[in-house]
């Protein structure tokens, strides 16, 4: 009854590309897979995907070649040997790495013929095909339109711009927020965790606080852009006496403080900046002039 | 038309304490101020507040004294002359303290005769009066279920428990979530920014990675209350390898990476005590265990 799906491809089957395959076949996409283990295909050719005996042959199935394997070397290692078939296709590579080696890419897929869109992840293999989660896209934006109703299988596709490295700088950047948040929560857990508290306790309420932080985030960054930093909510000293408290609870407890103990010495130097009565967000003043400039 | 509000105390008028009078004011409570400089309640008094001369005029005023000012030491300052007062009044601190001053205090009213509750703002001045800001409350239940209409003039307030100290400790587990995601995003958009990408155009997509960052939390809440923490969507052998290109993509555009480096570090930590293979919830066992342990 529906309309016939357009065949893709998936170079590597870890835990990630497995997930992308797996999406693809539940939307009814004819997939063809391809990993250096040919044993990681098993599970997906009985759910419906034909399984390539080599990148050759796997990439010359179908027009949109998804490639998601561990690094850039490995990407070359699998595709330079097959590039000709790749003349004419299109790789949307989902591999880490870094901006510059996005750029590369484009030259590198161009030199064999193929259309090359960036992409990163932006969730852990159980949220694949979540609509809810956030695939982000960058290079050539008629490209990313052409294959967006592909790619939506995937997760909510979100295209960022023409060059090709701004898919891997948001994925390092949103990262680096998710480490930050993740490793905060670990020692507020760990504080109130000191004292009794569940996890699953303080974790709905710390979840909620989030919502508030993300409003706080949403004031400062047009401050930002405007490298002014009104300090009408809280200022940066307000905060540093705040911030003791934290590391005196922490420490009566026996909680590492090296997290909060750098996030004020950040606070400090701001302030020593003449930020003192500035907001929060003036902290970025500090974290752009690096020790090594 | 209405019943008639109940009467409220507010000692301290600065930022904060001014925006707890105004909120109490936009609902009808008929509310007394008290300022140590008291020029700050002639804004107050011209929406209708009585201004009072003393602490113990304040006090007198209304059952309810809410109280909002530097420290605990200043609370004293203000109460202690007054104390004869408070006696058959109920104290619902707002001071921000330790989870120590907070028990301690309740032990300090009750000497006078004084009923206590402890609470924490989750919210800056402007977020005063809306019930989507958290207000965190410990200390006897039966005391913040009497008093909660008129507290949730403020916001939403949130019962903790019997503890007097859980909503100090709540309130710097929560400070200590907040500047870490802050910070992290600070880093995130000064890397993005030095491609020339605004903070408004990261900050969306940043806010909706915290949703998904949030959704992690609440996988790895139960995994910190098992002490199990299964590495199913991403090790830390994982993230340690991912946080390197953020850390070499934040460096070549001379972003200070104390931050991520210290990530990095405790990831390590992680990784070397037997959970490279675990989630990135395991890092709490290594907060847990601070070097002066």
């Amino acid at each position: 009854m529906t309309a016939r799906q357009q065949a893709v491809t998936v170079l590597g089957l870890g835990s990630m590309g497995s997930a992308l395959a797996a999406a693809l076949l539940d939307r009814g996409h004819p997939t063809t897979v391809w990993n250096r283990s040919p044993d990681k295909a098993q599970p997906l050719v009985e759910r419906g995907a034909c399984a390539a005996a080599t990148p050759e042959a796997a990439i010359a199935a179908a027009p949109l070649v998804i490639a998601c394997v561990l690094d850039y070397e490995a990407l070359r290692t699998v595709v330079d040997p097959a590039a000709a078939a790749l003349k004419g296709r299109t790789l949307v590579n989902l591999t880490s790495g870094s901006p510059e080696q996005a750029r590369e890419a484009v030259a590198w897929a161009g030199s064999h013929g193929a259309d090359y869109l960036d992409g990163a992840i932006m969730t852990t293999p159980p949220g694949v095909g979540d609509p809810a989660m956030m695939f982000l896209y960058s290079g050539s934006q008629e490209l990313f339109e052409t294959h967006r109703p592909i790619l939506a299988a995937l997760g909510d596709p979100l295209y960022l711009g023409a060059d090709p490295g701004l898919a891997s700088l948001y994925d390092a950047a949103l990262l680096g927020l998710m480490w930050s948040t993740m490793t905060g929560w670990l020692h507020g857990t760990a504080l109130v965790g000191a004292e009794g508290t569940a996890a699953t306790d303080f974790t709905p309420v710390a979840i909620r606080w989030l919502t508030a932080v993300a409003g706080f985030l949403t004031t400062y960054a047009p401050q930002v852009d405007a490298g002014r930093y009104p300090g009408d909510d809280a200022t940066v000293d307000v905060q540093i006496a705040a911030i003791g408290h934290l590391i005196h609870a922490a420490a009566a407890r026996g909680i590492d403080n090296a997290l909060p103990e750098l996030l004020k010495t950040a606070m400090e130097k701001a302030s020593a900046a003449g930020h003192g009565q500035d907001s929060y967000a003036s902290l970025i003043e500090v974290l752009r002039s690096a020790p090594g400039d």
